[in-house]
């Protein structure tokens, strides 16, 4: 397991990486230097959110109630604009989208098969802990794409909301039959593994070993750290 | 077996429907007299359109071409379009999701298991069948509709395209594999049985048996000429 898997390690200051401001006003490292060329990145990010879309809709599906059907078609709805998002960059580029999705086909249905939840509620799970570890992830690694593209697929990333309705899904479940917790918890802990996988394979490394890991460990650091808030606002053990 | 599945019947001129101009300048007999009220109508309107995305993102995600996953996600992408409107014509009315969706899930999702397909051209085929025919209907049925929310649902309805993406991927992978097409049509003329019935469970009857077919018949003539044209455009026999 690679050294980034230990989230206790303290954060650490990385000279190389630029931080920048966030509507937030945090600051955030990123992920520049590492980051994959234009055809890459917006081929596997958009094979990655068409698997989200599956992941929705399969959820939406066995959603016993129709509030949260309702607002989980909305969510996939979201999703969507954002593949459109990144393939109408791909159409500026003149890229083919057969090209550049295809080599991460693979790659992701592997993803999606092992984050695949046995039930409803996990499975809503699976959605709210990949799809907001991923999508910050992706927005840090969109900072190594160039000029104008960085901020047109930036704001792909970040249209609509989908991190709030997941939430309240799973918090009014958890709230409705509170041993859900324990069980998701869990759940959710197993799956942030697969997920800081996929994460990482989109990344372009050096081959120096140590450089790399300088690099990319800030930022698993603070994706984790997200993470982690994302659970405890659930009432959940990251 | 009704009378109106014997679809070899000549057209009945039926004075009590209103003929009226559509975009293709066809007359088109329209259902006004039996359409339930706007709660029922956008209740199980909406269910549907949940399970057309269901079908269409199954589809996608067996979908083997890059190309076809991106067609039916934006197929998806225009359902998701439509029941957008329909929920919106709900919380304009002030009628809650839940209350008028709910008496329709267990018919939709009956629906949607009897016409799943085993593989994935079964799939395709499918949501192209039920997705067409059932939205012919519900055009027709919004006739009964009053007023301004007939016209808004109709635009509803007609919003983007869908019709002919699905047409185009199944054309393609028809002429990619010629062996298909006489299983598809089989397949079809399966699934047409299912998508009929789910589409008269909408119908609000008066009881009156021969009254009721008098009305049912010609709308029911009209939408099977429509799926057989479909049908014939792909080269299968409906």
């Amino acid at each position: 397991m690679a050294s980034w898997f230990r989230r206790q390690r303290p954060r650490v200051e990385a000279p190389t990486l630029t931080p920048r401001d966030t509507a937030a006003g945090a600051l955030r490292v990123d992920l520049a230097e590492l980051a994959p060329a234009p055809d890459s990145f917006l081929g596997q990010c958009a094979a990655l959110h068409l698997v989200f879309i599956e992941q929705l809709t399969a959820a939406m599906a066995n959603a016993p109630r129709v509030a949260d059907k309702d607002a989980l078609a909305r969510v996939a709805g979201v999703v969507f604009e954002r593949y459109r998002g990144f393939t109408a960059e791909l159409e500026r580029l003149q890229l083919d989208k057969t090209d550049v999705m295809t080599p991460h086909l693979d790659s992701v249905e592997e993803f999606k098969r092992r984050t695949q939840g046995g039930e409803w509620h996990e499975q809503v799970a699976s959605a709210h802990v990949a799809i907001g570890f991923l999508t910050d992830f992706w927005i840090r690694l969109a900072a190594g794409l160039p000029g104008e593209l960085r901020g047109r697929v930036t704001a792909a990333l970040t249209g609509g909301d989908i991190d709030g309705p997941m939430h309240r899904i799973l918090e009014r479940a958890i709230a409705a039959n509170p041993t859900l917790a324990s069980r998701l918890a869990l759940w959710c802990r197993r799956l942030v593994g697969d997920t800081m996988l996929q994460a990482r394979s989109a990344l372009v490394l050096h081959g120096d070993r140590s450089k790399d890991e300088a690099q990319i460990e800030p930022v698993f650091t603070e994706l984790i750290a997200e993470h982690t808030r994302r659970m405890d606002r659930l009432g959940l053990t990251a």
